[in-house]
Formats: C-alpha cells, structure tokens, sequence
C-alpha cells in the first residue's frame, strides 16, 4: 500500500498520511482543509492520496474512529470490571485520559467535530453513546452511596469528562509529566479534591 | 450612536451590532467571518457597521475585554480578600464561573483565540496573566498546607481552570442549573472532590 516515492519525497502509507491530514484538520479546522491543501502539504499529488483513500470524509472517519475506538475498548474494560461503580469510573477516567495522551491529535480532532457531514454525525453519536455510559456509571455510584448525592450525576459526568477533554488545550506529550501521572492528577482532583 | 433604522428594520447600537458579531465569530470563526456576512446578518449596509466601529478586529477586541475584564474583575475583588489562599482561590473559581455564565459568548470566543492578529495576541497575553495569578494561588495555598502536596501546582491550576473552561462546551443558561448551582458543582469536585 506504499506509494512509490516521487523526485526522491518519501512514500506514504494510508497511516502517515492521516497523521498529516489530522494535524492540517486540527490547524485549519477539516472545513477549511482542501485535498488540495493535503496534497501540497504531502507533496504528492491528489490521485497518489486517492489510492489510499476515497475522499477527504473518509480521512476523517479513519481519525475520529482512532479516537473513539479508544475511548470504546476503555469502556468496555471497565464494564468487565466486577466491584463498586465508583472504582469502575475511576479506571474509565484513567484509561480516557490515557488514550487522549496517546492519541492527542484523533481525540483533539474528535471533540472539535460539529456535525456538518454524515462521517461528523455519526462521530458525534458514539460520543453521546459514551457519555451515557459515564453518566449511568455515576448514577450507580451515587445509589452505591459512593459518590455525594449533592451534585446531579449529569452534571457531575460532564464536569469529570470536561476536565479530561480540557487536556487537549495544554498537555503535550513529552514534555513535563507523564500520561500516567497526568492521569493520577486528574482522578485525584476529581475523585478527593484538591483540598489538602 | 443608534444607527438610523433602514426600510422598517431595527437600527443597532454599538451593544446589539457587538452581540450578533459574536455570535458569528463563535458560529463560522473569527477567520472565516467578514465585514459582509456580518453587513449581511444585520441587513444593514457596511457602512452602517463602520459608522460605529472601526474594524472586525476591533469587534474582536471589544469582545474578548468584555470577557476579560469579567475576569479580572473577580481576580481584583479575589486579591481585596483576607484569609487563606485556598479560600481566595475557591473565590476566583467561583467568580469565574459566574462571569462564564454572565458572559458565556464572549468567554467562548475568548477560549477559541488562537493569536493570528494584534487583539488575539493581547487577549492571549492577558489570559496568560490570569492563569499567572490562579497558578500563584495554587501554590501559596500548598505552601500554606492548605492542597494537597501530591499533585504540581502548575498542573493543578491548569485543571481547575480547565474544569472552569470545559462549561462552554455544554452550559447553556435558562436550562437546567442556575449560574450559582454550576459554581457550587465546580468547586465541590475541584476542591473536596466527587467521592462521598
């Protein structure tokens, strides 16, 4: 599936050519992102992309898809999980802020999306699928009497899930912390506070 | 400064015309908006628009400082207050929220800025400047014995405000929780966490 280099530019293959598209859909927004933008980014012309992929709707759906397959094989650890809800939100929180670490530019990408094609619309929909299963988790956790009953769960999972999605505007992989002592901050402030 | 109404529409002040503009820059991008779609919207001519304002970057300006002065507001009234520095930090988160949802278009705008002209740039200095102050906060009120020592105060600052930041993506006033319920559920969790 290489492309054969061209005037000695280096091939692409189908993945590092969606490793340029994501960062071009991230600066330029992916409605001001142009095959013909990707092309002369990479270097090689629109029919050597298309041999690896059929539109620019397609690339999109392979990113935000690197993303939410994440995020899903996640949820559906914790959900094999036995024990207290409270332990199982726990391990969606670390493991989601793990996967936003290691795929920073899909899961940026991904939560920039809003929903003007058909490839968006369905991104958007597994998005609303998690944050379901974030939301019954903490239902059960409040009925569990694990989580205080003075916040509503709904509130409580967009404010746990927002202070993780906040993590694309500033976390930049190495450098400073690590994925996993990002992700221990984070259930830490979240789960006992920051309050000494 | 009222714009006289043209064939039976309404005029607008430089209040109302400043409001639509943010809407626009939220909806289509600062960028990706002109004089004219804006001259569009309001059905009045460009004319109209510069009889009250000099420039689009000008309409930028006048928006992210209704956000911004919001803020240091609250960071003025927060380094008025005696007391321990986890109590004034809880008070500017406080505040922030409540300008967040006084304000909510023009602090969006504020978080989308990206810095590609002079007003982008200045606002990026002065955000830059708050987070100064709330990092400073954090990590007088550790010194103080007051957070907990385990997480870096760089780090925590960037997740209480982050927390404080991710409202624009859902919070929509006149639905569900007051203003001051949102500010109650951010400082729960941030300070003393989701755990009962």
């Amino acid at each position: 599936m290489t492309a054969p280099a061209r005037r000695g530019r280096p091939g692409y293959d189908l993945e590092s050519l969606l490793q340029v598209a994501v960062k071009l859909f991230n600066d330029r927004g992916y409605d001001g992102t142009s095959m013909e933008d990707l092309s002369r980014k990479l270097g090689i012309t629109k029919s050597a992309i298309y041999h690896h992929v059929p539109s620019k709707e397609e690339l999109l759906r392979l990113a935000v898809d690197r993303a939410l397959d994440g995020l899903f094989e996640v949820a559906e650890s914790t959900e094999a999980l036995d024990g207290r809800a409270i332990d199982r939100l726990e391990h969606l929180v670390r493991g989601s802020v793990l996967v936003l670490a290691d795929r920073l530019p899909f899961v940026t990408l991904l939560l920039r999306v809003r929903g003007n094609t058909k490839a968006e619309r369905a991104a958007l929909a597994r998005r609303r699928e998690f944050d379901h299963l974030v939301t019954d988790l903490v239902k059960q956790a409040e009925a569990e009497g694990d989580v205080r009953p003075d916040i509503d769960p709904a509130i409580a999972a967009r404010l746990l899930f927002g202070t993780v999605n906040s993590l694309i505007e500033w976390y930049r992989p190495r450098r400073g912390s690590s994925p996993e002592e990002l992700a221990d901050a984070v259930c830490k402030m979240a789960f006992d506070g920051l309050r000494a």
